[in-house]
């Protein structure tokens, strides 16, 4: 029988003792559970950021890692807390569309509504459900509990609206900065594939426009970029990424989360 | 033999490499602990928000837990190191009122000063007992060493001065601000069960002043709060926090840690 | 057989998911390894300061431990991957002078270049060689593969350029500082052993110099030092440390790495 593992992501920070109290909980519940951590910087309450950072990161754990996401604006509202079943992993958290990333990966998953407050921790308060519920069913799903006792399966889980990516003219596209990382790289939603597949074939030229006033070249990867200035280049998350070497693109350029990307190829 | 379990709490921060030191320590020691970070963002030398913070969490941890405790400013002087044992838990720390919390909430327990040198680093050093001295007696702890071998009982371990609730008039009380926390919530020292009991009547108008001028009104959940303005809320300690919804109490009534709330009922 | 421990050190702070991936790519390859934080707030890119954190920490960790450090601006350049052995340890990162504070702390050590890729995730980025070459390696190191199936040997490592040490006159010394922690301490190069031998002498008064204009006493703790005003001691690297009790020696005296520190005995 291998260690359950749960991998957690909230916004709580580091500052305060919340995240170490959940902790606590899941060691008395499962003391043979291996916790991760995954991140705990999501900006408060940004249920999209927490969306793109588990989207990006939940395929490169191991097959029946439990994930616990905490980002929870809603705690103490309507909004139903939820596990995700996919085919390699499981997921518990708030139904508020933090999943949405995984959904939009996924060819198929089962949604539950926790509803057995059975394996809730008592009683459950109204401003902390990352310690009363999301915790403990998180602890209980390392036993090996069977999803359906946590509560019935649901159609109609939250999603965020999609972002879209344009295509505007015939060889522009308009893609979206979804996310700012700690180096200021500023992360799109432009798949880098096609941008790649151009640049290999380095006959026709690609730019790129954020902030509208500035064009940026298409690099390859950090060293390849001019010294001060924004440049684009294939992002780890296999995304289109906007960078400065030894600086901040997000600071340099001014853009962030929401600003239009336009792509032209020729 | 269940894992033995080591909880962290510091004031080191994330930035520098000491409480790497302090782990490798303790899994030199006893490679077969498992350490869990219950917070190590506590402000710089503040004994008192580090009791705080231990007491509203360490009862959330398993039985026989270690709780490792440095928040240490009087490294080096006369202050002793101690080991407290409750009927759960065991903490091991500095003698400088960190425990205070912990004293408050339990029936007994007893205090031992840390004699014994065979179980430190060598050399001790005066400015990092936290790896010369806390983690080594942290880590034989998690292999079972009893605890008069590492020093002698004591019956004067040193509180922190009791930060008093106190009823003014009739239907008035005197609380006082004791945490504020990455959200800006302001944790209160007033018990939640009692306003809750007179909420759930609602015979009795409740209300709070913080800052004097502010009066704020009492919601269930931060769901519930008014958007942008200050309100009082059952915290998940169990006392009366103060909330701003998407927002920082802190900043929007500029209160902080040792302020005056006042609680008045009809 | 023991537990394989992960030793992880990197620049990546703590807001964003990368950590998080490494470990789940850990995980996903040799789930029975104990992974620690040895420190993520290492400054964007500076390679200096990883190599002394990593000088200054890894002896503390039991033996076979494995390092996992990726402070790595020139990914996707020419710089080389590798792998350090040394008597105790097996550190593993990019060749670009990481590991120098390791090199000048051991009598020998084997330096190997990563080159066979059958270790690697594929596809191998060009801007997050953490994921997919370093994290990996180190999860098959923990399965005990042997070095030399990784790679060649090379006698060529890249170091950093040693800051100096200097006698200037008969009895003044000229060192640096080398590192700022978060409490602003200063850590100069200045070994603290012969100071110490001359201040239990009593015979010869020791003084500092930094930032030229300032004067500044030896203490033995930072309960001695005056209030308010930097004071050099012994730091628990074995290092001459600069400090203000309750306060920021680097605000207070605004010296910083690279900055120079005169010791004068007499």
């Amino acid at each position: 029988m291998p260690v359950p593992l749960i991998a957690l992501l909230t916004d709580f920070g580091y500052q305060d003792f919340y995240l170490g109290i959940m902790k606590g909980v899941i060691c008395s519940l499962t003391p043979e559970a291996n916790m991760v951590d995954l991140c705990h910087g999501i900006p408060r309450g940004d249920v999209r950021a927490a969306s793109f950072a588990l989207r990006h990161s939940y395929k490169y754990f191991p097959s029946r890692t439990i994930f616990l996401c905490v980002v929870d604006p809603g705690v103490g509202g309507p909004r139903r807390p939820i596990i995700v079943s996919t085919e390699h992993h499981i997921l518990v958290g708030p139904d508020n569309g933090i999943f949405t990333g995984v959904y939009e990966s996924e060819e198929s998953f089962t949604v539950y509504a926790i509803t057995s407050d059975h394996y809730f921790r008592k009683p459950v308060s109204s401003t902390f459900h990352g310690r009363d519920i999301f915790a403990p069913v998180a602890a209980w799903l390392a036993r090996n509990i069977e999803l359906w006792k946590f509560g019935e399966v649901i159609r109609d889980p939250v999603r965020l609206e999609k972002i879209p990516l344009r295509r505007l003219a015939e060889r522009e596209f308009h893609g979206t900065i979804l996310y700012t990382d700690i180096y200021g790289n500023l992360i799109s939603n432009i798949p880098a594939g096609d941008v790649e597949k151009v640049a290999a074939q380095g006959s026709i030229p690609i730019s790129f426009h954020i902030k509208d006033q500035l064009q940026v070249p298409f690099c390859r990867n950090y060293q390849q970029g001019p010294e001060g200035r924004v440049f684009a280049l294939t992002g780890s998350t296999g995304f289109i990424e906007f960078a400065v070497r030894n600086g901040s693109a997000a600071a340099v350029s001014g853009a962030r989360f929401g600003d239009t990307v336009r792509l032209v190829f020729g």
